[in-house]
Parts: C-alpha cells; structure tokens; sequence
C-alpha cells in the first residue's frame, strides 16, 4: 500500500454551471481515469451534489481504491467560495446555492479529506504546478467565458486573501460610466471583455442594421448568437465578426495593462473558451499591454493562452489537494 | 559595540520631489535623530545625491557612529524603481533620472550596505511592520497626493513582482473614455481620484462661473488652487469644495471596490496629503465599496488612515532594511 505523500491518488472535481468533470489523478498531475456529468444545476444543491458523488463514484468504478489510497478530493467550484469553511456562499451558474457545505457533504460520503475552492483560484494553482516547465514566482491565470475570472500565484503561492475569495478580477471597474454588472458593480471588466459582452455586441450591431454572416449561422435566430458563432463567423472571414472580437481584445488589453501595472507579473495565462479565438482576440490585447502599461513590467511579462485548456479546473483541484493537505488538521 | 542585528541602528531616507527627510531608528522603529533638506530637483542626480549624502552627515552628526554599527541604509524613492539593481529607471518628480544608480552611489559614499525601494511599497511594509498593533497577512497602502501610489502585502510579505515595480495601482484604468494620464495610460485611478484632479476639478467649475469662496482664498490667483485650498474652503463649509471631495471621495472608492475585489485584504491604509480630509472624503469612499464590491470582501476589509502620518516613507525605508538584510549578498 502506498503511504508516501507522492504516491498518494487525488481526485480532481470541476464543478461548473453545465457539467461536472472529475479525474483521478497521481501527485503529479497524470490522468488515470475520468468521469463526466451534466450538472442540472436547476434542480439545486442536494440533487447537484448526489450527481457529484455519483460521477466520483464512476470516476474510481472498478479500481477497486481504499480510502487510504487517497490523498484527498479537490473541488473546484464557480463562484464565491468559503475554502476554509468548505462552502460555496454564491454562484452565479448555481441558482440557489447559498452557504451550501458542499465540502463536508463529499468528504462524509467518501471518507477522504476533501478540499473546495474557487475554479479560477484553482486553474491558476493547476497551470502553475502541472502547465508551466519552469518555475516562476509571480502569475495570472485569467478565464474568459461568459465571464471573467482570475487566480493569482504571487510570490511563489497561491494568493488567496483574508477569506479566500481573491482573484475576482472580472469584477474590477474599467469604465465608470459603464454598463451595470450581475454582481452590482458598475463598468466591470467582464462586461465589456467577456463572451457575452462580445454576443451582446454583435446583437447589437446587427439590430442596427450591420452587414453580416453571423445572422446566416444562426438561421435567422437572434437569440442564438453567442461567443462561438461570432468567432465561426471571423473564421469564415466575416468582416463585422473580426472587427468585434478585435474591439474585444482591445478591452481584455485594459484590463491586462491594470494586471501588468498593479501586479508586474512573469506571467499572464488566459485561459476559457472565448481565449481559443488565438490570436485575433490576444494580438490586439497584448498591443494595448505595450502601448499603455509602464515599459518596465511590460517588457517583463509573458502574456500566452493557458496550457492546460480544459484541465485546468480539474488539475487545480488536484494541485489544491497537494497544496492544503500539508497544512490537513480537520 | 552591538553585534545583534536587534541592536544595530538604521538610517532610513525619503527621497521626495521636493524634499528629503532622513531619520536614524532602531530595528524596532524608534526614531533617534532627523535631518531634512529640499531635494533640489531641478538641480539633477548629481546635485540630488550630494544632497541625500549631506543630510545623511547631518543626520548622523554628534553621533560619532561607525560604519559597522549600522544594518543597513534604506531610501526610499518616488518612481519606478529597480531593486534589486538599486536604479531609479525614471521618476515623475526628479526630472532628468534615467536608470541611476542611486543605491550604489550612496552605498560606496558611507560604506554600509543600501537598498533602495519605491516610496509607496515601502510606506505598505513600513506601516505593516511598525504601524499595525497586530498581525495581518494582507495589506494595501495607497497614498493619495497629487498621484496615486500603492503597496502591497500578500500572503504575509512584501510583494514587489517580477522586477520590484508592482504596485502602481494609481495607474489602474478605472474609466476606459477618460483623460490620458502622464503615465501614456487612458483613465487612471489617479486622473480621477488625486490631488491633481480635485484641483482641476475646481478650476474647471469655477471657469464655469460655480460661485465658491475657493477663489476668495487665492486672492482671485485661479493658478495657486490646488487640493489644500479646496480642503480649506470645504472645512469653512464651502458647498462647492464640499461637493468636489465627496465626488473625490466616489472616484477613491471606484478603485478601492477594485482593490477589494482583487485582494480580498483585510486592511487597507490611505496614507498621502489628500488622505488627511479625513471622513468628507473617505465617507463616500467606503460607502462606494460597500454598496459595489462582492459582499464577503467588504465584509472582511478595513479601511482607514494610514498609521505613520509623515513618517510611512523613512520607517518604510528602515523596515525595508530589515526585509532585504536577511539575504544581504552583495
């Protein structure tokens, strides 16, 4: 039986608004084997969190693993998260979720210490420990999706402020003036740089009367665009769709010149389904981070798509579970 | 003669746009004598630096100290600052600096070693080690004059980046259509949050015919305003100087509400001139963070004056000496 920390098995949970991922995994970051299921977050906590033990249970199916072979669950989870108390206090993609122990409930069913964080925080742990070849002291992990997250390594360790809930840098104010966000700030940096922010512009755009084969792709139906369609539409060489995800990367560009200028990193990863446009959302982008940030730290950081695309959440957990166990006195 | 590092004594120097301010201190932040010159700045590095050296003399004068009594000199130093080279690359305030190398040259002058720091990080490690009754693991120092500078401590430590220049949060684009700053950046927290703005601000509505006794107080000279007057008037209980720090006091908070949703801090200290209008501008402030920010980290945070008043540079500089002595290798 394995004792050594290094030997140890950790289970890796992705806990987002659609689906559920999970992996078993070494200390190391390999992947052993995965499980898969749809969250059906409408249906709410209990029904959400018997569907995660069920697809943990699927995950470990005929490995036939004592607890004991385990070093721990991670669970990465969207939305403000409770890490020391293990809940989940709000989630924007979970409606009803509201100090909800998820934590305790998947350790008292599985019998291993189980650890829960942010998804975000957690990506950014994961990239940094099983994504980067070499080390380095400072980065910033951000996801764009439908919104903006982020997870911050500073100094050599995860960054995770007075009650855990640091990195909510799609929620920094970037246009006063702007438009409201969900989360009641004004002018946040999602709503402008988010993937919904770009859908919500093309929909604009095209009400006005812009030219464009988005319309076509989505058979005529406004309310189908999203994020994909417009980046399948640029792909084709649609001029409105490249001109909008461009106008995109020039707002991701503000908010990455705050990041560079307030946290002068070695690093920035960007990772989330809106960041696989490659280089036409990331080149503008990365223009406005030389144009605007002090020379110094620009000239300092890498700016780069994740490296762990899809596993980062999963992987994070992993890394949480190898991070937090040192300190286990639960 | 004492050899414990607790004994030895510190020179901490602030190197400001318009003067110089030395102290001798203990390692525990007890301050033993003071000397005090104008920078001269004008005059360039080498005028500047002859300067630092003579109020060093004058400091240390009747003391008869020898060199090996000393941890350590610190300066602290406005701009942007290379560390670990001991350079200032370039300062707002000291015209005609490029990459000087501030740090050697007094090192060399007095045989001890010196560290140099940016004023505003140092001020955050200075308040943190010597201000603070109590332990904290997350600290943000910003000072409000006519800039906007910041410092922060993470997870327990001073973070300073990937080459030492994190920290320039006053240059954050908080309004994405907003004036350019001298920085080449669009909208920063300090176009809209610092002494500077208030004072155009002023001008601006008194050109537009807004009755204030502001003008009454420079002797109709609508050239002399700046953000004392305005402090002044509104203490006198001018309608308009009240108004334009509350707004003041709005656009601290739009920065604040961003620095709370990134670092989750449990403190954040405002240090600099304009922070001395106390609750007409801070009021609005947190008020600002408490309606905007996520909940939890408003919960969490505390904001209030920083705790060193004037001295946050010079303790800065002697705590940064005792930060950097531990891995003195040069």
């Amino acid at each position: 039986m394995p004792e050594n920390k290094e030997q140890k098995l950790i289970l890796g949970v992705d806990l987002g608004g659609t689906k559920i991922a999970a992996a078993l995994a070494t200390a190391q970051g390999k992947i052993l084997a995965r499980g898969r299921s749809s969250t059906r977050a409408q249906a709410g906590p209990d029904v959400v969190i018997k569907s995660i033990c069920a697809t943990i249970d699927r995950t470990l199916a005929a490995k036939r693993l004592k607890p004991s072979q385990f070093l721990g669950i991670g669970i990465a989870a969207a939305g403000i998260i409770d890490s020391d108390k293990g809940k989940v206090i709000s989630s924007p993609n979970l409606p009803g979720w509201h100090e909800v122990p998820l934590r305790d409930a998947v350790e008292q069913r599985f019998g291993i210490p189980t650890y829960l964080g942010n998804d975000a925080t957690l990506a950014a742990l994961g990239e940094w420990c099983f994504g980067l070849k070499k080390g380095i002291a400072n980065l910033i992990y951000i996801t764009v999706s439908t919104g903006i997250g982020g997870g911050i390594i500073a100094g050599g360790k995860l960054y995770t402020g007075a009650c855990g809930v640091a990195g909510e840098i799609g929620h920094m104010t970037i246009d006063v003036n702007g438009p409201k966000c969900n989360c009641g700030n004004i002018g946040c940096w999602e709503t402008l740089a988010s993937g919904t922010a770009l859908a919500r512009e093309a929909v604009k755009q095209i009400r006005e009367g812009a030219k464009t084969s988005i319309i076509e792709l989505v058979n005529g139906d406004i309310s189908k665009i999203d994020a994909k369609v417009v980046d399948l539409a640029a792909k084709q060489g649609d001029e409105l769709a490249k001109e909008l995800i461009s106008r995109l990367g020039y707002y991701l560009g503000i908010g990455l010149v705050n990041l560079v200028n307030i946290f002068n990193p070695e690093l920035i990863l960007i990772g989330g389904g809106v960041a696989k446009m490659g280089d036409l959302l990331l080149q503008p982008a990365i223009k406005i981070v030389k144009e605007r940030a002090f020379s110094t730290p620009a000239n300092a950081v890498e700016i780069k798509p994740a490296l762990l695309g899809d596993d980062s959440g999963i992987l994070g957990a992993v890394a949480f579970v190898l991070e937090r166990s040192k300190n286990y006195r639960r």
